[in-house]
């Protein structure tokens, strides 16, 4: 919807004709407020709706057509067939231009049971829906079983428990948030069980048990089983490329669309890609990457949108920034972590420090854990990780600025970062984490390390 | 204590003897801490203080002498000339190595009766302390006037409006916090009014008026004559040079001492200078600047301490980056204002955009406003100023290291930020700001504007 307003600012309705084509029942929502509206700390649905289709009709002369899926491209027609769920007919729509924005799927592993009753992925906002009437229905839930511990995961484990449920979240690594070096993801496991979330690491599920009524009874990992009455997958999610893939358009290694600069596909004229659909670049390891997050979406379908318009715009890449909060533990991290360092071919040293996110004498100043993983010899950042309360997690943003720019952690030091005690120590922890760094660069070069 | 200490830890006390003379009672505190300390929200005075002379002399062998005021350099004899207002009597102490930190005085304007009693400047502990003694004292306090609405001056009246007491602060310009462009320090002086705190802006003060015990008894201004039982200065600092100054050490422009990146005289060898007494340079107008903050005389003082320790560090400059709370307030600014940018012969377009430092649904969402200024036609970012509630002025950190960077707006639009619910919208303010200003950028260049 990005892209269509986009193009639309740029193109009137009597140069450009817009149609919207979704599969569900919703457009134009916060998909990353899903776990909050389930937990209850936003009160309506219609909260995490921007527009609805009366507004982008209204406003911008495009048209939505919900429930109508996209099942199959004839590229050499420049027609799209699509399944009209609501009048159960098909329909083809002719086009110029074609913008693949299909999104991701949640990672389901084929486990005996998976398909049964009362098991969820939470990708869209009418999964959401779904979730939400399984915990208003006629059956009970009291225990929830999260399958995986990462971002989605735990806001929805923070969502259950905010309900009252008690939930129980399974993880196959050693660590829950595997998005962090295990050292980062420990003090994640700590706050979490601190928040009365049972945590069990390093257990793969094998099963999930279905019960005579079809419905989930409990879920089973390499080491007990675990009585559940609703359980949701968290295990991440891959690129919706189906449809693209069957009509012939390049997917990457990553599994997402490939792209230029200007997101239009590699393969074909005329057909664009944005959001989580695609492949993109991580600027630090130079590798393709595919990261389903709704800032990057939102900045592709701009540019796709500007280049229908006949504006210019490209999108940059990314290097791997992500935030989430679960209760008041906040968790950040950008760039490499260790494992993602030695797969790029990068030595590095590292430094993690301690300190607050006020002056430590001022009300309110909350604990926060920096990791910094640097290149050797140069000093070069590679990534930044951070695990504390409060005001700790946007500290991100700073490093992932640094981390575009390639500055070394020497010169990190050096920033001129803003400072008063309500809002950081003399020196903020960044500052702290950036001079350990340093340091930990120079012992390894005296070392005689190479 | 900073180069003290740093030169320490590469020299131990058979190499080095180190001594710290200072004037006041107190060493190793948190300056910036003395108006939460005023206002009661640091309850104790020991909360700012980082280190004792005690724990100097144990920890450090570093010897501190206190009520020793360095009144006199022979340069010539490496030799200070020291008054002891412990035993009224004056010492010479020898050196081979002398590091200048007589940090910044209060401005004092040449007004009658300025120099009343119950007319302070608060700058060092010892200054806090006679105000806390004042507000304490015998003489009962009601309605203060704090002379200058800059950064220490909404900080104390914070703290007076805290205890309870009629604050009015009376400003010179047009608006408070002159540090912002006028624009948004309208937002700050639209806030101040809603906490109870009278302001009177584009009101010189004229005299203080005194009464027959030698007591201040009201201030009075250009326009109208203000009751008052205390008043504080918050008018600004300048650096505090006259040891140097008397002894020929070069003093710049700005009226800070001149040094180089290692923080050595530019006029003398073995002296050294760190702190609000010295002069540095802003990184963007390139012009030499005296900032009287923490943080820089804290990365100033470690760079001098690690060179006189044998060791290689230097400092980089600043960008003119500051943050400040007036109660639940937040104001921060980076690089240059409008008038710097004019001052520094840059031209420029501005964009100032409002939104909220959460998602716009989820709970805690406060508003935050924030004005870019960026060089026309390269759209290379000049300055930043953020006013906002809870969680917005952090955010000035990302700019002062794109800033740093030299980073043009549009490329600060696609940097990878962070996003999730409770901590940004999908496109974070800052990147709506950039997005805003490239916007402005581009339109000024299609309007073939020179």
């Amino acid at each position: 919807m990005t892209a269509a307003s986009q193009a639309r600012r740029r193109r009137k309705a009597d140069d450009l004709e817009i149609v919207a084509l979704e599969r569900g029942r919703h457009i134009s929502y916060s998909a990353c407020g899903i776990p909050y509206w389930i937990g209850g700390v936003v009160s309506s649905v219609d909260d995490l709706v921007v527009r609805t289709p009366a507004e982008f009709r209204a406003g911008y002369d495009i048209e939505v057509r919900l429930r109508h899926e996209a099942v199959g491209l004839d590229l050499a027609r420049r027609e799209v067939l699509v399944r009209d769920h609501g009048e159960r007919r098909e329909l083809r729509f002719g086009f110029d231009q074609l913008v693949l924005a299909t999104g991701a799927v949640p990672l389901r592993p084929r486990l005996p049971g998976i398909g049964a009753a009362g098991v969820f992925g939470v990708q869209t906002l009418d999964d959401g829906e779904a979730v939400r009437a399984a915990l208003d229905g006629r059956e009970p839930v009291r225990r929830v079983v999260v399958v995986g511990g990462g971002y989605i995961g735990l806001e929805l484990a923070e969502a259950f428990v905010q309900r009252g449920l008690e939930v129980t979240v399974v993880e196959a690594a050693a660590a829950p948030m595997a998005s962090l070096d295990p050292d980062m993801g420990r003090l994640v496991a700590r706050a979490l069980e601190s928040l009365g979330i049972t945590l069990r690491c390093g257990e793969p599920v094998r099963a999930v048990e279905v019960g005579p009524d079809g419905r989930v009874r409990a879920v089973l990992t390499t080491e007990c089983e675990l009585p559940a009455d609703l359980v949701v997958l968290g295990l991440g999610v891959r690129p919706n490329t189906a449809l693209a893939a069957d009509a012939g358009i390049r997917v990457g290694v990553t599994g997402g669309i490939a792209t230029d600069a200007q997101m239009r596909t590699v393969s074909h004229d005329g057909v664009w890609a944005a959001g989580d659909c695609v492949e993109t670049v991580n600027r630090v390891s130079l590798a393709p990457t595919a990261v389903a997050l709704g800032t990057h979406a939102n900045k592709q379908g701009r540019v796709a949108g500007i280049n229908i318009g006949g504006g210019y715009a490209t999108f940059p890449g990314v290097v791997g920034t992500a935030v989430t909060r679960v209760c008041d533990l906040e968790v950040a991290r950008t760039g490499l972590r260790e494992r993602d360092a030695d797969e790029a071919g990068f030595r590095y040293v590292t430094a993690v420090v301690e300190s607050t996110t006020r002056a430590g004498y001022f009300p309110g100043a909350e604990p926060i854990t920096v990791k910094l993983v640097a290149e050797k010899r140069s000093g070069r950042l590679l990534g930044a990780q951070i695990v504390g309360r409060e005001g700790a997690a946007k500290r991100i943003d700073v490093l992932a600025a640094t981390l575009w720019n390639e500055m070394t952690v020497e010169e990190i030091a050096g920033l001129d970062l803003s400072y008063a005690p309500p809002f950081a120590p003399v020196w903020d922890p960044v500052l702290i984490a950036a001079r350990k760094a340093w340091d930990a660069v120079e012992a390894d070069v005296a070392a005689g390390e190479r």
